[in-house]
């Protein structure tokens, strides 16, 4: 193992994907070594055609092949809901409910001091013009509820508030469908019974 | 998300390694759609140059450019030492502590009558063969002390037992460096014990 052949290029290259360690990415290489035709040539195949053919739509940020994408191409979807995440990996979460029929604004991350992530980076101005859109009725604020993603909603609301026409909500907070009381910190139990409802 | 996009298929091929679930697939696309020419390209390629390059040592299996590998073909090593593993990957951590100078075989698997791999299937009659040349002094038999590990030892020292003049020797059991006894199982406790050497 020194460090120039393919197989220790390979797997250096392997390692660096988060999720994987130099162990793991060992493992994945002699897994795929042993799959050539099946599997190693096909992900080198699929790794080159989504890095040629996948763009960020100019109109939501999504990733997808067409632009605009085919959320924010589909008819049949509400385009007076905006839904606003951090992050595509949000939007496939919400997307995988099946529960949302609007459209999405993807900002890229969120407001972070720390990481020097203002609202420029953010897609925040493109966010704001879009809103000013007659159509637009709603906007969902669909973020972590972290201190980042709680700020970074603050601001956009704060932004969004005065001029525009459209609601501003956000995702409720409270217990997680299936979660044991005893499990839970104590800001969900708190936030849950101020906004408890009639049974 | 639908199923037929080229991120749909790079995440599902991502999926299919060891150790990346559909969660970490997901993370690991996006990771790489964000770093398309530096590292997305670069992988693919990798996988590609490897899956081409890499080939099987015809002495003794271990994964390399070159047939014989560069160890076998490696004049400053001992030939008359053998060291048998069940993996390349088992190859490789004897490699990383440099405190072996001799030469390998790679069994591919370890004999298991539930996966159905028999000494047909393991390389086993071309390490019978090999420990033969009269060069061979000593076969350092380096599996893992499993059941699997063990039955195998155990089948080999006896098919090469009789006719060899090999000294057939194994890795010794004990006390792992940095182990503390309170966190041993019961049947490492008991070897070592039995093993113990003059202090």
């Amino acid at each position: 193992m020194n460090g120039d052949g393919p197989l220790e290029i390979l797997i250096r290259q392997l390692a660096a994907l988060p999720g994987l360690g130099p162990r793991s990415a060992r493992r994945a290489a002699l897994y795929l070594l042993d799959r050539r035709k099946t599997q190693m040539l096909p992900l080198a195949q699929a790794i080159k055609h989504a890095a040629e053919s996948v763009r960020e739509c100019s109109v939501c940020s999504n990733l997808d092949t067409s632009d605009p994408c085919r959320i924010c191409s589909d008819a049949r979807r509400d385009e007076g809901l905006i839904c606003v995440v951090a992050q595509v990996s949000d939007l496939w979460a919400i997307e995988r409910t099946g529960a949302f029929k609007g459209l999405y604004h993807v900002l890229g991350g969120m407001l972070s001091a720390l990481d020097g992530l203002g609202p420029e980076q953010l897609r925040i101005p493109a966010l704001l013009a879009r809103v000013k859109e007659p159509a637009v009725r709603e906007v969902i604020l669909a973020l972590s509820a972290t201190v980042d993603g709680q700020s970074t909603a603050h601001y956009i609301a704060d932004h969004l508030g005065p001029g525009g026409d459209a609601k501003i909500t956000r995702l409720a907070h409270g217990v997680p469908v299936g979660g044991e009381l005893d499990y839970l910190d104590d800001g969900t139990i708190i936030t849950a019974l101020r906004a408890r409802n009639a049974a």
